[in-house]
């Protein structure tokens, strides 16, 4: 770590932070300049509070030279983490595809999306028994039911199910669902992250809309911390000034990541960009650009299909889609 | 709500839809224009998914007219909602100012720092006994003795307390604390605000780094849905791509705000610009676009008494910046 | 056009509006709720000032049903624009990929880049010989030469050459030059465009950092409604609060401008990332989306050899891509 | 400046990078660690292109510890200029207001509005002869006459006139006018700045939609550098996700560029804003956290006479809040 000290900066001020430092447990190499000082810290500064030490009067700016998260960074674990489900794997070359409804609507329906999706080449199913909603008064598609009929789906089909997790509390409740998901507004929910870490569960992360990629690792960083390395980012979009999709994926984000950690990167181009009709395209530019797989809206549902055409997939279109993905696939990896 | 369809939808698929919306119990005024066709409906639209009437290929947009949340909204409850706790009063008119250091860290620190805020006028005392951190590896400062040493600060100086929770299972916990903060990271957590929406204690609700003035509002809503009005919103910064803050304090909410709801609404230039020497400033122009208060951090470690600054103003600065800002609230009101 | 009025409006308010509106020869279709009055505009509303128009105490909001912008609208044109440029073609099916160094240093250096970036399928040859830079105090790569070495480059290739042009009073030193490129920091330089408008020189119009795509497209409204339809529309990162990328490049916006235009969109992975080694990925990705082509920075010289690797690529590396490139164009079009 | 090299680089491209930083005529300092290998650079490092040096394939990350600007940089100036302008003085203690309608639509609209903005305390006349605007096919409000109007304006009341400038074609036009505006679109319109910095006019900066405020100084170099000191910069708003503003006004703007330069600093809440209810809220702001001066759109036009209400205000709401800005100025003051 850098820490750069004005030149106001008094002899009496500038050793007290160096004492302070050294208390710490750090090396302080300091190098003099006409304009400013430059303290060097070695050690383990991992405990160091940034933000305290660039708010002291005297500091001009602090600049951490090795990231901050160890157990995500690749450098110190160069090889790929592989996160086996079921019997499918996410990572390490291999392409997996998370398909399912926006919500598990009927019994009906979640079984013959999972059929559809299977058939299609998916590797997991997903379903959303328990998405929040931002209104209260918004459709609640809570029932407890949904739950029962993913399961059921899982045992027809033999897909691996991916569920949402919006309280920890209810994580009993998923004993027999086999990828537990953060959701996006619970990216930087430090104590689930916290309790989740403690367990063995496979875990989906979404980047929050307004979570940096270093943030995104940070919280990644929690779950490892706690001995739970079955976990697999996903990019879905950030909060930005563009009105025309919903929020703007960020697929530079997959080539960033991949760099710098070893897990798993998938992209779910459905909720980033809120139109059916860009899904495909997004699709084909992540599997283009190494992501590790996809997660993508199918539905089935009556009104969808009279009305033909919607925000997530039908099973014709994700069926399509998975074809050209396969062969985008081949095309990057030969 | 006005759904605008598309000029290339069938008269079938038109019907379908409009069959369907009355199903969900709303009248539909069909305008049929040489493009396009509007469809105005009428009666409890609440409960209307927008996104999945956005998500139909028939339909070329949908726009609510009038705003989603109900309880929150000034237009049904025009006088403003005063939320009183202990001694004082955050919203009406009066100026609340919360004051405290960014961790609890002894009981000198903290017992120092309530006399000298109480002294300059401060109404309320906070303290982050479980300030949740970026990183794992950070200085975690929860302590069980953090929230004990603040219960000994407020019957010392009779200041009411605001603490933040990080996790519904705390809840019980902050039994004697005076208001429960939930932080920007939560914003959109919302089991934790359904779950609050059902007690009664009041509630301080930030808004999150790319949380909408919308999405801070149906956050309220959550609140007030479950029978709990104590609730006090507060502004402290967006995430933007000006790096020289910490984040935007975006003050034009506040007028935005006090328009649109009956809550008190006070912001926290601390956090929104993570520089102490901003922080009079932008308290200072928080009093004059009409807040009903502000969050600030002082602090007394030795750390920063050596260095001489920091991003907390010191007691001292803090009891000058309160003169001004009386002053300012004076020019204002006057 | 539709126009919300507020229910506060009074009946003498509202006709005054009305009677403007006619006065502005459309017609005005009222449909009353109980809540809010429903103004519907018929007739050519291109030319009313929304921002006017919402601005007023009465109106509630302002929505366009049409896009604003007309010549660049593919509901109206609905076959691609193809912009040929010497030999080469942008749009209509096939793909055209702009390669050249960041500034032109030589002629040894620009004639090298030029024959290697032709060798690997390069159709046209950029080279910024006027490009501004942020600071007054920056290398200055403005050397009259650079213009003159790129048109020997061109001659001695036969490949068209792009050079972006910074004010108008230079169009004439441009006169050979093929494709002319309009910044990303006169992407609202509406008295560019308008002049730009009134030639026949093919445009490459570069999104701006805080550029929406209707602006972007309406800047290119400004070329097409002056009677020039040569316009090549170009992605090249937006500005967001992520750091890891110099900018955030929004793909998304690919197969969204595609369907709004007729006009061909590429994409600029190099200025967009500002790292050479996400250019790769970035670059797939782009073809896998739909983009008529890529623009990319290749160099050649001295200190980037020395140190093998930099924000541009290789020739290898460029000629690599390209290989790579024409395989995700097959697999995407199969 | 600071140059962190990775530990994957060689000695032998260390030593080509160090003789090529040393050929720039630098100091270079090396400071060995285990994981990384720093160079201090000393000398003018002004010159250096950050972004080639941060490219390069063996260089972690590069830091300027000094800014990049320097006649603009209140470290090296530290007295405040005070532009002055007919009897007007902006900058230095005093408060500038200008004010004006949004176009100059008549003759006796302009007179109207200027002897009622001169008698509320105004200090300069602002009018947009010359606005550009965002279609083609909007209202072009651009008549010769609206020049000759504020002319006319100007003799007839006294305030010096602030007109902006389009195009440097047009600056010989501008010859009467005081104040020459380069508006948000044009602020990194380098070759206009360079152009305007040989001149001795009078000059207001806006800040882009997406300028920084490092670029916004940078811009300011720009003019310094060419001679021209009588710079006055405007705050009007950032693009951010939020929607209920037309932009984000960025008010800490205003003191952290207080601290970086000695330029005078003013702010515009109706562009920002786009609405007028909320100008009032944000200029009382603006006067309290210091800003030197307000820039503020007064109105005067039938239609919105008879509708009550509209994005600027009214000449009687403008005097009101001229009464109130007083107040917050002396408050802030005393």
């Amino acid at each position: 770590m850098i820490t750069v000290l004005k030149s106001s900066a008094t002899k009496e001020q500038r050793d007290h932070l160096i004492s302070w430092l050294e208390g710490q447990g750090l090396q302080v190499h300091v190098s003099e300049g006409k304009e400013y000082t430059i303290l060097g810290l070695v050690g383990d500064t991992g405990h160091i509070d940034v933000e305290l030490l660039e708010s002291l009067a005297i500091v001009e700016s602090v600049k951490r030279v090795s990231e901050p998260f160890k157990k995500v960074n690749r450098k110190f674990h160069p090889l790929d983490t592989v996160v086996t489900v079921g019997g499918a794997s996410v990572g390490g070359g291999s392409f997996a595809v998370i398909a399912g409804p926006r919500a598990v609507e009927s019994r009906e329906q979640i079984t013959a999306v999972a059929a559809a999706v299977k058939d299609a080449g998916a590797s997991l199913l997903r379903g959303s028994a328990f998405r929040p909603r931002t209104s209260p008064y918004d459709l609640q598609v809570i029932h407890a039911e949904g739950l029962e009929y993913l399961l059921e789906a899982k045992k027809a089909t033999g897909l691996p199910i991916v569920v949402e997790l919006a309280d920890m509390k209810d994580f009993d409740l998923l004993a027999e669902v086999d990828v537990v998901q953060v959701g996006s507004r619970n990216m930087q929910n430090y104590e689930m992250l916290r309790a989740l870490g403690h367990t063995d569960k496979p875990i989906l992360l979404r980047r929050g809309l307004a979570g940096s990629i270093n943030d995104l690792l940070m919280s990644a960083e929690y779950l490892l911390a706690g001995g739970n390395a079955n976990v697999i980012l996903c990019e879905r979009g950030i909060r930005t000034f563009e009105t025309y999709t919903k929020n703007t994926l960020d697929l530079s984000a997959v080539p960033v990541l991949k760099q710098l950690t070893h897990l798993p990167v998938i992209v779910d181009p459905s909720h980033a960009t809120g139109r059916a009709d860009l899904v495909p395209s997004m699709a084909l530019a992540a599997a283009a650009c190494g992501a590790d797989g996809l997660m993508i809206e199918v539905h089935n549902d009556p009104l969808h299909a009279q009305c033909d055409g919607a925000q997530s997939l039908t099973p014709p279109q994700f069926a399509q889609l998975m074809e050209r993905v396969r062969r985008v696939r081949e095309a990057v990896q030969s």
